[in-house]
């Protein structure tokens, strides 16, 4: 194609909004345009690229036996009704209303709409299993666009669906897309590492990331040493040793203490000891309004997502305010590790009863002798404190937040935290889908009904091509994977070569090669700088210079060589 | 693929709600299911047609030299506001507002999307013309869904829109488009006519439909015998021919009437004249409140649409009521063709300003000397009345309905009546949206700032899926063109036959022939009907009485012969 004829020009302007690489580079190469906030047009030059790793993708799916279909934008509302989704989906879910009153949503995931087109089906276990996927738009209602394609509110996502007869049958499945993930990743110019994570919104108890790892990613994961264990931040465990197993628990006592002692800062500086042996109390609201009081080492966080898994309140706690604090009897700085209550009762917000003050136990509590805090007042502490003995909470779990440096779950290796982009991600979903919804069932060999373990597996494709390019750039523009490079190559034109250049471009396309002449009037200057920003793989100069040869480079090299057309063709195809 | 695995299986149950025969066939085969009325699955068998179908579309839009891009899904409104769309889009505009108050409308054309891409531009003439397109789902509240794809209220359309620097170079890419649609539509196995249509609700002067012949089509328009006229019935125009030339006009006279003569039937009898002697007037009331009186000749009907045209109030006729004609001093079966007034005045309905009483005369009022009728009361009628002697309207226009039979506009042939399903259009643009968008402009190679000229073209791929379907059937089932199979060959394994199948089933794969391989422990009956249904273009059966060879019908044939899997694989491939 010609570049005097694409639709999308690049511009020399540095684009507002975001810093990301990618977004500059996308934008001002003329691959993607923003129409508002978070919704991109994808010109030409763009849509070529998104179009390719579709093909990989669905390349992929299919030669794992999965099935491509479509199912409808806007999805029946009743049916996010039916797994009570409506207000849980973890993003805002858009909805619209027909001329009939009819409402919808728009599609965000697809869990209902294809558990609905498949319980319209009589299966049997003989049809069984089946993994069906559709590319479709989605729509996020984000409170806040990154700019560029990392985070969008509207993007096109190739999303499967897996349906078995058990759990057995689906982990062949888990384990086989995980497999076709990688390699969809590799064949796009991408290593990723699978990281463990929170299942979240999606229902199901696990599920696993495709993080590429980079600085300006939103994920959070750890990493150990040996590479064995890669997990989310949101879930990540780490071994706890003890820190003074010789030491023998003393006796308890309440001792004064200095006014100015208030923070932990404070605390280590009086009793010149480490944040580790000192107790802290973090506090939280869940929506019924119950409090909740994590005790916890003091030199460890509390992960609030751990916290909310254990108590199976996800996506239901909030840090206490002063006015719970009062409501129990306390204020910031002065938490006990026991005993607050309500002072006067407090009615749970939808339930019929009395909000609860729970207490909870971080593991790492067990891992010291003679814990100082647990009742600090204003110009007193207690000193000596040993959980199990001094007190005890009814719930004791890992809540602690992992941090780099870390041991490993198994202790054998040293955790190093990571930030990465979430390019795609495989859902386990066992029943959660096929036993809130009626009739989500086939007929097993028994003869009876019984409902689909299921599994569904995402890959987001704006995110994806903008990751590349974070990945593969220099200063110059992007330097795109052969895979999905818009065009092979790029040829320039320069004043008087104009006719070599149409044969050296009849020639290539005769090939079967893709071509995008820039065969505008502009200065070399500006049609070499257009071409490094553009990224094409392989590069074609022709001048009045190398009469009817051509200069050949390829994008990430400094080094050019003359050639024929014939040797340029076997540089470009061969490499 | 094998059956077996394939989601989505066939059934016998006649399907409700629709009995048109795409609609039995696509849904009893498996190809599609309803999500909603007028909303859509695409399963995995259809879904392959349709993306054939795609495929064949983009390759001669690119071949034309279009551009494949996308636009986002949600149109921000203030865009359809600014073109004064989102009231008058002879559709029903979806919209939906996001959590930050943001308003976007589902898009169900994207003009103004493309518009708005394009003046993020600095655009010279040089740049001049393009044609950019996408693939993307278009959302219609239509009031009502016909059952299966023909009317529905999501589906994928083919838009394409080309910006060009004047009216002459706009009218190559429109000739240009016009041919590619015949070539695509015949890829698909489609004739198509192009008929001259109304423009609607897209703005512009005129467009072109491409029309396939079907008895229950929604679309209505008129071919000349010698089928160089082909219109649209809401523009068709005819020629008229003086009733009776010979004839002198005679005086006006006023004569007494029996009081049982009412209708243009009584008045038939009465007089023993046919209908195209008399005077009809027929009364509408515009938005504003005016009452229109169109007087035509007694054998014609008014055309509402080209009524609507002449008198620039597009959409907003309807015909007046009883009150509507009491408020101009008369009653139904006694409007009188010329002196009616308000009895007392009326306000219009936005404008500061007076109703009117508009007279509209119908060509057709100078083809018969001396009429009948014009002032007709309860005993009493005018007789010889001239038009252009003894009245005269303030416009005159050519409002009446083409019928079937009537003389061809340049009068050397005859119109037959056709029904047709609309499976594209091509529109001409102008300057309509660059007019109303603001910097929706160019640089002109006299440096001044220009509107592009610009012209779209739709196709809606669903909806000619279901017309494929429609055209390409017999009894038992569809019979798809080749060249949009979902696969070229449907194998059929009898039991007993199952090694000898995988053998065929992986040569014909080998040499790239799709091939769906009904490997189900059915019975013959039921896979012989299966395939019919199904519709694959070549029929294979293997079974032991054929030892190695197999057994190939032609899915439109009723002879079968039996060769070797060699053999076969020509038949499939050359035909």
């Amino acid at each position: 194609m010609k570049y005097s004829q694409l639709f999308g020009k690049t511009s020399k302007t540095k684009i507002g909004g975001s810093d990301l690489i990618s977004h500059q580079y996308l934008t001002r190469g003329g691959f993607i345009a923003e129409s508002v906030a978070g919704r991109y047009f994808f010109l030409p030059l763009g849509w070529r690229v998104h179009e390719k790793i579709k093909a990989i993708i669905a390349e992929e799916m299919n030669a794992a036996g999965a099935q491509e279909m479509i199912t409808p934008v806007l999805h029946p509302l009743e049916l996010w009704q039916e797994t009570n989704r409506t207000n849980t989906t973890g993003f805002e879910l858009m909805q619209v209303t027909d001329r009939r009153g009819g409402k919808f949503a728009l599609g965000g995931t697809a869990e209902e709409m294809m558990v609905d087109v498949v319980r319209k089906f009589q299966h049997t276990y003989k049809d069984l299993p089946f993994n069906i996927y559709q590319f479709s738009t989605k729509f996020r209602d984000e409170a806040r666009a990154r700019g560029g394609l990392l985070r969008v509110r509207e993007f096109t996502m190739k999303d499967a669906y897996s349906f078995h007869p058990n759990e057995e049958n689906f982990k062949l499945e888990y384990q086989k897309m995980s497999e076709v993930y990688h390699r969809i990743f590799e064949r796009l110019g991408l290593k990723t590492l699978k990281v463990e994570a929170d299942n979240g919104y999606i229902g199901g108890e696990y599920c696993h990331e495709f993080q590429v790892v980079h600085p300006k990613g939103e994920g959070r994961f750890f990493v150990s040493e040996d590479n064995k264990y890669v997990s989310h931040e949101d879930i990540a465990t780490f071994q706890l040793k003890p820190i003074n197993p010789e030491e023998t628990p003393a006796k308890i006592e309440f001792i004064e203490q200095p006014k100015w002692v208030k923070t932990m800062e404070d605390n280590q500086k009086n009793y010149q000891k480490p944040a580790q042996f000192f107790l802290k109390n973090v506090v939280y609201r869940s929506e019924q309004g119950d409090i909740i009081i994590v005790t916890i080492r003091g030199d460890l966080e509390v992960n609030k997502i751990k916290l909310e898994r254990v108590l199976n309140l996800v996506g239901q706690l909030e840090e206490a305010t002063v006015e719970d604090l009062t409501a129990i009897g306390t204020q910031p700085g002065y938490v006990h590790s026991w005993g607050h209550k309500f002072v006067t009762p407090r009615k749970a917000a939808s339930e019929n009863r009395d909000c609860r003050v729970i207490y909870v136990a971080d593991y790492s509590l067990k891992t010291v002798t003679n814990f100082i805090g647990g009742q600090k007042e204003e110009t007193t502490d207690s000193i000596n404190v040993n959980y199990g003995r001094d007190f005890t909470h009814e719930i004791e779990a890992d809540v602690a937040l992992a941090q780099d440096g870390f041991l490993s779950p198994d202790g054998s290796s040293v955790l190093r935290e990571e930030r990465g982009i979430e390019v795609g991600n495989i859902f386990q979903l066992g029943y959660h889908y096929s036993n809130l919804m009626k009739n989500a069932t086939f007929i097993d060999s028994d003869g009876k009904a019984k409902p689909y373990y299921m599994g569904c597996y995402g890959i987001g494709l704006g995110r994806t091509m903008a990751t590349i390019v974070e990945k593969h750039h220099d200063d110059a523009g992007i330097i795109w994977p052969k895979t999905i490079a818009p065009f092979a190559v790029h040829l320039i034109s320069l004043n008087g070569a104009e006719e070599v250049a149409q044969e050296v471009y009849d020639y290539l396309i005769n090939n079967n090669v893709e071509v995008l002449w820039d065969d505008r009037s502009e200065s070399a200057g500006r049609k070499f700088a257009d071409a490094d920003l553009l990224g094409m793989p392989n590069r074609l100069v022709v001048s009045p210079r190398n009469e009817r040869r051509v200069e050949y480079k390829a994008r990430q090299s400094q080094e050019s060589v003359v050639l024929s057309k014939e040797e340029a063709l076997e540089k470009i195809v061969y490499g």
